[in-house]
């Protein structure tokens, strides 16, 4: 632990702030002007795209500071965001970071959440360029803007996916959303579930591999379920696909801790929520590659299902018979 | 007025709402996938840098449902962070808009703060490519992201303002903070200052024929009064500035209302904020070049200080005493 100085918000003020998180931010060289101007310059490679995504993390609506402690929390918050630039087959580069932070926050959260945001940004070889931080008299609010790049022909979208196409997923699904059913229960939650719900990895290199060699003819990363998430896919590519629910991957310890139930609970794998593994379709030519490619990243890809060309997305078990699943996945407001 | 349907905002559901925003979008040429995706792709000008910036809007803390009508706040949401583009020179192309909605927010004001939205988005040919829309707990949440473009050499920053530069502000300085003041005390506020505070207009025509014709050596917008903004441009260009209270653009309205104060309340062109105005410094050669040019913008541009090798801003009156101004513009936290 370094030795912290009990200085508050309050006494630090909005520019002391800036100056702080600014002080740890070391720009890649694609930053030619960063945080303190009114806007970031930064420079894209020549020929290349520009990709650019938002989320809005909401106290006691995505994350409560009872479950998430801060160092995880900033973590969480850039790694979602990279996710999204992972599913269009993008190279992550530079991230807008505004907090709305409550009066009375300790000064040690905001340092221990941006030093986990921070992190992330390393691992990803992301800059923090910009931002806004403001008092809030209602919760912390974190909002992060991610920007990346990619060559247009390499670009994966949700809408190129083709009849007769495989339909896989990296990973393994419904870890998070059963860990999260735990802390909502106030059930003992399994460090390695739990570890999938407070601290998720984006998959890039594996999504970034598949883009270069051509192999996902559309992508989106799992974050309302596979089976909305797929559903997606289908609506943007005009048709539709048929889910093997016995095939939707599990980890061991999902298994384990859920054998008791009597059957498997498919429900968390298929419409539980924040996996932030990537659902993509591809050419059945290209299975074996598939594999070698997802392997040499060090992530297992498996096949899960195959696109129709009728829309709808339906689920069926092993011998075929379509099962309904309790809800279609995460949907705010309703 | 339109015919509007009594649907809820919970019987429309989050992709509803999605839905029902892109479909008022308009997408400029240079993006290529717009709403819809898990990221945007835009395409840069060949030769440009990318600008960004991002700004938060808390209810209670940046607005009030009371004071500002959805479409207003709409407008403002953008033109505010469209003025950061403007304050570096750039031409802004791309917006994100994150919405966290409490839940019992009438439909009606969505689509109204998202038609103010689109109105200055239209004014100012800028296209919304994502975002971000969750349910809130406490109170409207509007985080916005704007992006715009810029040729290297034209781009102005903060740090270019040399001994000896003029200081220049456009327009009229003061109007919404006497507009707020009054909102505050509950007296009756003039029409045309409640609209500088309510509805600000962003000076991307006039930042843009400046950064051209290589007028401005530094450049800010004046969000938190115009001894603070400076402030900023004095500290990143390593040097000072005197402003002269005095030579304050004041508008007609404010002078007016003001008259039987008995002294001129210049704190509020000083450092009250939310102008929105460009404050930037250029060489002492330009004067006839930079009035000719604001004029040709239909916007005044008023010499207001200069700049000093020396650091520290100082007020100076007429007689050249130096002044003191209550405050130093408006920090969150302190």
């Amino acid at each position: 632990m370094t030795q912290k100085k009990s200085s508050t918000l309050a006494a630090l003020g909005e520019f002391g702030l800036i100056s702080r998180i600014t002080a740890r931010v070391t720009p890649h060289e694609s930053v030619i002007t960063g945080i303190g101007d009114d806007a970031a310059v930064t420079a894209l490679t020549p020929g290349m795209r520009l990709l650019t995504s938002t989320d809005m993390l909401l106290e006691d609506v995505h994350f409560r500071r009872a479950w998430h402690d801060p160092f995880t929390l900033g973590r969480k918050s850039l790694a979602v965001s990279i996710s999204d630039i992972a599913a269009m087959g993008g190279i992550p580069h530079w991230a807008l970071l505004s907090l709305a932070i409550p009066p009375d926050l300790p000064l040690d959260f905001i340092d221990d959440l941006m030093r986990g945001f921070q992190e992330v940004a390393t691992e990803y070889n992301v800059t923090l360029i910009g931002g806004d931080t403001c008092s809030s008299r209602n919760g912390l609010t974190i909002s992060v803007t991610i920007m990346g790049e990619q060559y247009p022909d390499l670009i994966v979208r949700r809408s190129g996916a083709q009849p007769d196409d495989d339909i896989w997923v990296t990973g393994t699904l419904g870890d998070a959303a059963f860990a999260l059913s735990q802390l909502e229960n106030g059930t003992a939650v399994s460090e390695s579930l739990l570890s999938r719900l407070l601290n998720p990895a984006p998959r890039v290199s594996v999504a970034l591999a598949f883009a270069e060699a051509g192999l996902a003819t559309a992508m989106i990363d799992v974050s309302d379920g596979i089976r909305a998430d797929f559903g997606h896919i289908a609506d943007m590519s005009g048709v539709g696909g048929t889910l093997r629910v016995d095939d939707l991957p599990l980890s061991g310890m999902f298994r384990s801790v859920t054998a008791d139930l009597g059957a498997i609970p498919f429900e968390y794998a298929l419409t539980g929520g924040e996996d932030y593994e990537l659902c993509f379709t591809a050419r059945n030519s290209n299975r074996e590659k598939i594999v070698a490619c997802a392997k040499k990243c060090g992530v297992a890809a498996t096949r899960v299902g195959i696109v129709t060309s009728f829309s709808g997305v339906t689920v069926i078990t092993r011998d075929g018979t379509p099962c309904t699943a309790p809800f279609n996945g995460f949907n705010h407001f309703t």
